[in-house]
């Protein structure tokens, strides 16, 4: 292409991570920056995006006339086609159209998605997923997210919401979750789910070594590797359980879309290692049909911290 | 078309039944046959298909260089693009060529699909469908049978074998499937998931109409429209505690696939009208996010037990 540079985002509840891909599609340039200091608006967050690009492209030393397109995931219910972010539970946007301004802004074509299903789009274009068809993706981070790519395309299904089976019921009779819903895969294996077990369990009297780490309902991801690595007696009791129900919610998905990949990502994968995903894979033969099992694989995300980034890439490349 | 007609298959477990499409796609004649009779081998099963054909043939009149091309739904994983059955859990068939030598006898091309996902094809192409772009088909008869229709097309997945969700699991701590899983969908709201209910709960003492009724496993559907109208009380515990789990799946299913609409049928469902249908709508809000749920429809099936007639005859006119 004429022009040689992408600027690709991962839009956060309290970040912004901004890298400048050049035309080989290498990450020439990196900058992340907080969302929430200067208030809370959607001007803000707007505000950011734009300070975390300009200041990309100056510091990078690349020219503004050399950029191609800028993408981004975020999260949130988003109108891939008019760049609506419809619905977000952690950004102040509500039927927000943030793809007009910043066009206008930068002169170039701005791209954004659902920041999971990017990020599942990523891991199929340049990641683990490379040369599969059908996919199923787990982020497993504060939250619990999926993406899929079914017949070798990313579903989006009706008003761009499919891929929620964070919230699929998996016990009728479990705990419940903030969505309203008993028992769903969040609530037992995301880090709120795992951080609630683990205060639960604190509060009876119980000693384990995340239960002070907990902030604003969460421990962090390198907190919990550090606690398994210790073989904690109550942080292996909530991984335990966050595993076992990511193997019913996997063996229910494989009998959904008969996947040819299911993937495992965000935060919480990128810093245990193949903790969560051996315990998954041992368990899974239980939760679906034999005859379905045996074409499909279960790998972790090769692209860490940067599927949503090259998720992004790909929205502008259309590769 | 210069050839006019077009035969259609519902190819079941006990039963073959054929229609035969006119060029304005209506129904001009009609056959059923038994196929457990003759022995229950996979020529038997095929030579009930040939005698099917062949006697439509020849009761309705029309003439055999006027057939454009036969179609079939069966049980099982069926590879629509070979004609090649994998696998099936009612007929004698294990990676059985069923179009070849169907081809060869009739001299016309023939098509065969799983039967439910064929039938969620024919409601969507002539049913209650038609309009919709993503569909989630339930099918309750003996088992649980699921169909998906995503962006606007039959979705079979990796080899053919998506839309198991009859065996998705709902409570990890529920009653034991055939398949090996614990409370999957089919335990509960199956026929056969019901009838294991009255049968525990007579064997406890309690009465209920439907409990003599129950014959290899299951009663027949319109025996429980009868029990369902007569308010009988076990009766109606079995059907509360299947359409709350139909209710949980739909729920789980509308948060994976974000559908337009949810169909509901199979020989169930056409025998009790809408009992089933306001109990399931009564209660899905729970088990889905409200977000997506707004953009769903749930409806019956419209084409009763045609539907999969109907689907056969679309996978010939490719509408």
């Amino acid at each position: 292409m004429a022009k040689k540079y992408n600027i690709c985002l991962d839009i956060g509840g309290t970040k912004v991570l901004g890298a400048i891909f050049d035309e080989e599609e290498k990450i020439i340039y990196r900058l992340k920056k907080k969302t929430k200091e200067g208030g809370d608006s959607s001007e803000n967050v707007e505000e950011v995006i734009i300070s975390v690009v300009e200041e990309m492209i100056k510091e990078s030393g690349i020219k503004k006339k050399d950029i191609n397109a800028i993408a981004a995931g975020a999260p949130g219910v988003i109108n891939q086609e008019t760049g609506v972010v419809l619905f977000s539970p952690n950004l102040p946007w509500r039927d927000y159209d943030i793809k007009t301004p910043l066009e206008k802004r930068f002169g170039v074509p701005f791209y954004i998605g659902n920041d999971v299903n990017v990020g599942v789009l990523g891991e199929y274009k340049y990641g683990a997923g490379k040369g599969y068809k059908n996919i199923v993706g787990f982020f497993v981070g504060t939250g619990m997210g999926g993406g899929l790519i079914l017949d070798g395309k990313l579903f989006t299904g009706n008003q761009f919401k499919a891929a929620e089976y964070g919230h699929m019921v998996l016990n009728t009779e479990g705990p419940l979750c903030n969505c309203g819903q008993r028992g769903c895969l969040e609530i037992f294996s995301s880090k709120k789910g795992m951080s609630a077990y683990i205060r639960e369990q604190a509060a009876r009297g119980r000693e384990c070594m995340l239960a002070d780490k907990i902030e604003n309902g969460v421990f962090k991801s390198k907190m919990l590797k550090k606690s398994i690595a210790a073989n904690d007696t109550v942080t292996m009791e909530a991984v335990d359980r966050a595993c076992h129900y990511l193997a019913v919610a996997t063996g229910n998905m494989i009998n959904v879309v008969s996947p040819d990949l299911v993937v495992y990502g965000g935060g919480v994968m990128e810093a245990v290692g193949d903790v969560f995903l051996e315990k998954i894979a041992a368990e899974v033969d239980k939760y679906c049909m034999p005859s379905i099992r045996t074409t499909v694989e279960l790998k972790n995300a090769a692209l860490g911290d940067d599927s949503i980034l090259y998720g992004a890439l790909s929205m502008i490349n259309g590769k």
